[in-house]
């Protein structure tokens, strides 16, 4: 099942205006949700030709769990429903950006925290790496929202 | 060469204080640009382990290039250098999100655009899928700035 044209090359690709996904050896193509307020980033994920599809069409972001291979309604089990307010392609077609609304308690880890990337990388005085976490709790605790089944 | 610790699992990865890039099978992490003080993303692009420490140590961001199979130190030819102002990962560390304030033209993308997303996808009234452009003009020329040599 594919509704999209094929990739191209070169200019049709980049100065087109057809919407030609250029899908990854596995399918795939790589999506990010920011908020469409505030800009932030929120998750980064992949979608499939049908996950794109549903999510172009639907208006609701879907993905592809790679650990699971299967499309992923964002918010099914959690509420926290994402919904697109624009959705874009980038030069080659390869990558998705999106602005989201997210509904329910307006997070979108799974950790319950509104974005993915909570902490910040630092170098350390000892020369290795270490991991600051912003100051923002949780929204929702995971463990009541996940583990009842 | 690595001088990053070992992925790890669930709370270890995802509460921690330990940097633990966890990178594909072809040992890349997806990385995101976004400009420090608008927080629009630029660009995805991907790193190595090497690329990542360099972009960590230096505070400029470097890429890998898939099809170069090179490390990519962004604007050098350019001059469209991106200094790091924060660089995150995201829950279970295969992702990295950077702020960066460009140099030069102020522009991220090789088509001399702000972003690499400057279309948004649409659907259209017979049911396939068009690109819309933003209306910012492109910020170089890119046949100025890359085909010199």
């Amino acid at each position: 099942m594919c509704d999209f044209l094929p990739a191209d090359k070169g200019k049709e690709q980049e100065e087109g205006t057809a919407f030609r996904p250029r899908f990854d050896k596995d399918g795939l193509v790589t999506a990010v949700a920011c908020d469409w307020q505030t800009r932030e980033v929120l998750m980064l994920a992949f979608m499939n030709a049908e996950a794109l599809k549903l999510t172009i069409d639907t208006g609701k972001a879907h993905y592809w769990s790679r650990s699971r291979r299967a499309i992923w309604l964002k918010g099914e089990t959690s509420g926290n429903v994402q919904i697109v307010r624009d959705i874009r392609t980038d030069c080659d077609q390869d990558a998705i950006v999106m602005m989201v609304e997210i509904q329910g308690d307006q997070a979108s880890c799974h950790t319950g925290r509104v974005s993915c990337f909570y902490r910040s990388i630092k170098r350390t005085k000892d020369g290795s790496y270490a991991l600051n976490f912003d100051e923002r709790p949780p929204r929702f605790d995971p463990q009541k929202v996940y583990d009842q089944s």
